[in-house]
This record gives C-alpha cells, structure tokens and sequence, in this order.
C-alpha cells in the first residue's frame, strides 16, 4: 500500500504530472485547460500558513502515483469548517490497489483534526466507476449541484 | 418588488424568524435542528471582517421577506474564490413573486464584485418545485454530491 | 475635503503612483524594492472576496491625493478581529490639509462595521513629524515591535 | 530541556493555568480580564482548520511550562503572510532555562514551513527583562505600535 502524506516543495514536478494527469481526465485541456498561472498558484497557496487548501500525496516505491486537493470552508450550520475535497486522482497504472481510498480515508482524518465534522465532494453523475467508490465510503446525498458563471 | 440589501445588526429578529422558517422547512427541526448557539456563531460571522460569509435579506413594505446566505472560498483552479450561495428562503406568504431569483442575482453581483467567477449551490433532486427556478437562473451541471460526517 | 472611499479597479495607475510614493518615502528602493509581482497581487487582494486586505482612497478635485491599506486578523483576547493599518499615504502636494486623519477616522469607521473593536499600527520611533498626527488621533501604546526574518 | 510541540485538546487544563499566569502576569485581571468566552473561543480557534491560529507549548517532565501563541495574516509587502506572535508565557518556576527562547524558535520553524518570511512581536518598552532575550533572537526594529479602541 502507498503512503499517505503531506505534499512537500521537493514533490512539485511529480505532483505537476499527477495534476497534468486529472486534468486531461477531466477533459479540461486545449481552451477549457487550468491557466499555468493558477496551477502556479494552487500550488503555491498549498504552502501558505494563511489558506485553508492543502494538498496530500500517495507515494508507492519512490513515487507519487495519487493526490487529493481539500479545503475547509465557512459553513452556516456548524461551528467548525467544512472540509470541501476538490481533486482525487490515482495514476491509471495503479487503479484498483485502493490508492484513491486510502487518500479518501487520510482526508477524513485531516478533517478530525481540523475540527470539521463533514467532508463533502461533486461528482458528475455519469461517472459510474468511481462512484462505485463513493458509494462504499461515503453517502450519496441526493444533492445535485447548481452553477452560474458570473 | 423587494429591496434586496445586505443584513444589518438591527435586523436580528425578523432574520432569525426566516431562519427558523428555513429551517422547518428542511425538517432541520428536533434532534436535526440548528442548534442555538450555532445560530448565534453563524450570525455572528456575518459581521465578522475576518470571516468570508455573508448574508443578503429582501426587505418589502419594511419588513423581511427573504434571506440569502453566502460564503466565498479557494477553488484549485482559479486564481479569485468560488461562492457557495448556502440559504436561500422567501417567506411563504410572499412566494411567486420573484424574491428569491432577485436573491440570487444580487448574489450573483455581489460575486462579480468580490472577484469570484462561479456562484455554486446545492438542492436536493426532490425538490422539484425549486429547480424550476434554479434551472431558469442558472445551469444543472449534472454534478452530485457525495458527503461523509466524520 | 477630500472624499473617502473603497479603492476600484479604475483607480489602480493613480493608486500605483501613490504607493510607490509612499514605498520611496520609506526608501523601499533598489534592492529593497517591493517586487512587481507583490505589487501586483496585494493590488489582487483587494478585490479578493475571500481576503480581508482592503485599500480606501482619497479623492479631490477628481484625482487620488492619499491611500490608506488595512487587514483584519484574529487576535487571542477579542472574539472580532483586530485591524492592523499596514500603510498610510498622503500626495506631499496635499499634506497639512487633513487627508491622513480623514483616512485613519475612515479606517475606524471600517472597523466598527467589520467588528473589529482595535485599530492598530506601525510607525519608526524618529518619524516625529508623523507622530504628531498619530498622538492627536490614536495612542502611543508604549509596545514596541521586535522582528526577525526566517 | 522541554519539548517543544503542537498543543493538543488534552491539553487543555494545564494550557488553561498557563494562559491565566500569562494574563496575571500582565495585569489582565478584574475588569481587565479576558473574559471567559474569549478564552473559550481562542481555545476553540487553535483546532479550527479555517483559521490561521496556533499554539505551541513547553513540555518538561510530562507537564506543560510554556506556551507560545501565533497567528499568520496578509502583509502588502510580502506574497506570503506575516506571522505575528502574540502570546509567549512561560511558567515562572521554570525561567532561566531557554524556554522562552526554544518556543520562539520554534514558532520561526512553523513560520518558514508556512511561507511567512518574517514573525513579528510587541513588547511593552518597559519590559527590559524580557527584552534582553528578544535582543538576542530578533531585532527590536525601532517601530512603535499606536492603537485605537474604535
């Protein structure tokens, strides 16, 4: 099983791949891709004692081959924060080991010791395959996500 | 039509009587309800600089109409925060007459105005009767959401 | 009287004049320059919902003639936050007419409505001229600042 | 010599006698004492993830004997945040010993791995004992702090 820990300075480029990765399985490339400059300061803010958005890595033999993006957010019905988990990927060439679950699991624990009772995430719902996942270690809540570009 | 004005101290009372209504409506009620001293926080943070949650109310013939909960928040991938418009409730005697949708545009300006690009929300995918309007101001992204108390 | 108000995205050629008339001020030149880059994001922050780094202006006769920037941060002994004013700026052409006591009494006023109960700031023990100013319209706490880069 | 690490919620007593030595020891007592929801608050504020608000503490022997508390915030000169340390208390039976001085390095390690390129402090100018430990790790910068309760 890979380790579960906190992204570092020294793991930029394997994490850049890691995120060059998602996003392509996201479709979010060509006009649709993340501008260098916010994947720049994505990263950066990873490392900013005043944000709330950290970052955690799967390393196996050496090497990164997962990551989970979170953030904790203001919430109107609790005291503490919510922990809001934006970006899960494994390397396609370790599926099926359990990597995505135990980035999940780490997350959760990182939401205990941040004081915040939920860990919430969006999922499209023609992504049939993870949601397997997602179905085995959380809840789905029958809420549907609403946007507007302003 | 309704004024639509950021909260003020001096609204507390009728504020707290929407809530409440809000509240009841999504059977957050007995051992589900907000608790009080949750309510107070929350109402706390809204006048709270530090904080980055907000509250709108619709004021019709001097009294309240409607209110509209909002908090900004990092997103990997933009540079400025997303908004999570949280609550939103008009008073049942008041519906149809387009206080909620003049809530949520005022939303949308005060977003353009903090520098965040995408105002986002959730609904349960039972509640029909408000996606009609949900679908008329903004877009179903077809995303679900997936929640773990931890 | 100038009139004082929140900094806008229109105001940011004459709002750099000022601030780099107030880092020259400061001898923040040459190699202790503030960088562009920083330049450029703390004029980002201000227009950054999730920040809580504001900038108010002065204006007269349709041009900037002071700028005032101030945060909010927690503090241990306050449930609000406290209000750090970073930097205070006048246009030498205007000193000696009330800008800078205008701006500090605006920054009071943001202060109360943030909840923040203290305004507080920095100025160099030989800066007397300036000490004038800030014995008239605030307290010489007696607290002076130890600092060390890391 | 003590061990210097993150507080804990089981902490909580023994921080607890701590803080009240420290405000004693300022003369925050009677009606200048912090009232016990700030304390209760502040201590919350610790183990909330949204927030940008810490401590450390002195362990010896399987007792706490002092605490340090931190906070990070923005700074219009710097892409990273400022971090301001607030609090430092050590237990009065245990000074001489390089508690002080172990904790507030500690905080310059927390500082460096949250992308703060600078800890600041305040210290009343009439503090001379204590100023002569912070002569020897940092810089009294010659800046004075002037505040105004608004």
């Amino acid at each position: 099983m890979p380790t579960i820990r906190p992204v570092t300075r020294a793991d930029h480029d394997q994490w850049l791949t890691l995120w060059e990765g998602y996003n392509a399985f996201y479709k979010r490339v060509g006009p649709a891709a993340v501008p260098p400059e916010v994947t720049q300061m994505t990263w950066a803010r990873f490392f900013d004692g005043y944000e709330s958005m950290h970052a955690l890595v799967a390393e196996s033999d050496g090497r990164l081959v997962g990551l989970v993006h979170y953030i904790f957010h203001r919430n109107t019905t609790m005291l503490g924060p919510v922990c809001y988990l934006q970006d899960l990927f494994t390397d396609p060439s370790q599926r099926g080991k359990g990597v995505g679950k135990a980035l999940i699991e780490a997350v959760y624990e990182q939401a205990r010791l941040a004081g915040s009772p939920r860990v919430y995430w969006h999922t499209h719902d023609t992504n049939k395959t993870v949601m397997r996942l997602y179905d085995y270690v959380a809840t789905h809540s029958g809420f549907v996500v609403y946007r507007k570009d302003v």
